[in-house]
């Protein structure tokens, strides 16, 4: 199956209109901003929370404030990684990262804006019931602290992962799985789907976490530069811990699979009537090549 | 008059207990938040948020984690600026700044999750009216974001102000003024006064804000190492746009002078009743040493 190209073409479309500066002097900010948000990309989190949405019977664009703020807290992560104090990457989709584009200190003011005004748009500017979406506000915020998005990250730099496939596992599931599981898990506590309902799909958001790493992995070894928009093989030459350095290539190929499987099994579990964009995108996720 | 310490003891005392990691990988970075949150300070921003709540005539302590989220924002904020990429200052409250002491990699991480642990404080820890409390928490965003703290960081780093008093104060306003009245209006807005009171307290968060960020830049000058915790005349050394600079420091202690006289006039227009804690942190901003 294909990728929901239609909801990915709803996000673009928003994202392009956000504006972020009340004034002239800003505008410099702005441009950092929006050069690291609208440099592409399939985004994935905001597909993924319109995807939910649509699972859960509402309208899309209902929760377009929230993926865009999703996109936003991945955008200001990148930008943080790529800073020379970080991963050192100079290019990123294919362009000159944002520090690179605009130096470091507005990269790292363009990564904490981001931040902040993810989060004013879903706080002031999503729809829905207040308690319902305070949850959704404290998962996003959850998801990006120290035992999510920022605490992976560390682990990452600091090497400070415990040994062997559990620590490689927690290291991925906050550094990067936890903001992709948040992409379903805020529009479920938006919706306000009963308890049993939510642990369903957090356990296929989780596992759809660990899915995109593997094959984040992966790819970052068979991927050619050109389609991955970054030097392929870098994970390898900075000595990072993945899939590949931990069980070899075959062997993460065939975890791959594994989980894949057990994102769709969960799925079915949470949507028993079906989820047609959600299945889609982990179809994706699984096959893709960038 | 004297600074409330009591209201300072009490914000001590809740931030010393705040513990942000779930597991041992990631104490290192929990280390880091708080080696910088724990250095000590008057805590004016959450000390207001205590005084303004006793003012509305709650009790202080119920507005406490929304007062941790601000010095946890005002910590994270000094832990960037003092970058090497930013201000590249070493020394921060007489101690090695965090990037010194722990990395410029953790001081990025450390200061994004501070941010992060903040809203989730807030979000999720914070009791009161869900609709008013989300109104809180986007207020918190909003004076962060590009139209607060750190566009106002931006103008300064990138040199983006206009020109003259106008630009000045647009570049203070922004980056030290909207989280000081933030510490202010977020608890009007939690206790959900209605709106005329509203305006009349944001009027005089407003100029406080402006009071505080004139005798820091007259401080600079005239303080001692000792008392700043950090080398005295940086701005200057810095080229760095002050009231001092703009106006030089005779014309500009008057300013001091004036904006005192209006800040509590605003205050005393707000609460004609009195609100005894917050007349004295505004008389102490303006006599402050340090």
């Amino acid at each position: 199956m294909s990728y929901p190209d239609d909801l990915r073409q709803q996000v673009d479309e928003y994202l392009q209109q956000l504006r972020f500066s009340d004034g002239s002097t800003t505008e410099g900010l702005e441009q950092a901003m929006l050069y690291s948000l609208l440099a592409g990309g399939k985004r994935i989190r905001p597909v993924l929370a319109l995807a939910t949405a649509a699972a859960l019977g509402d309208e899309p664009a209902s929760v377009m404030p929230l993926a865009a703020a999703l996109e936003m807290v991945h955008s200001y992560s990148l930008i943080h990684d790529d800073l020379p104090a970080m991963d050192d990457d100079d290019l990123r989709r294919g362009r000159p990262s944002c520090h690179v584009a605009f130096g470091e200190d507005l990269a790292i003011l363009a990564g904490d804006a981001l931040y902040a005004e993810a989060f004013r748009l879903i706080l002031a500017e999503q729809p829905g019931d207040p308690a319902r979406l305070l949850a959704a506000a404290a998962e996003l915020g959850a998801a990006t602290g120290v035992n999510g998005m920022v605490g992976g990250q560390y682990l990452d730099v600091a090497d400070a992962a415990a040994a062997g496939p559990e620590g490689l596992r927690e290291l991925h599931s906050r550094k990067t799985g936890r903001l992709i599981s948040a992409s379903v898990e805020c529009v479920c506590l938006l919706n306000g789907i009963e308890q049993g309902s939510l642990l369903a799909y957090r356990a296929f958001a989780a596992e759809l976490g660990v899915l995109f790493q593997i094959v984040d992995d992966i790819l970052d070894v068979t991927g050619s530069d050109e389609e991955l928009g970054k030097p392929s093989g870098s994970d390898e030459r900075q000595g990072k811990r993945t899939y590949v350095s931990e069980f070899g290539l075959e062997r993460a190929k065939a975890l791959a699979e594994d989980s894949h499987a057990q994102t769709r099994h969960a799925l079915a579990v949470a949507a028993p009537r079906g989820a047609e964009e959600l299945e889609r995108i982990t179809d994706f996720i699984a096959a893709r090549e960038s």
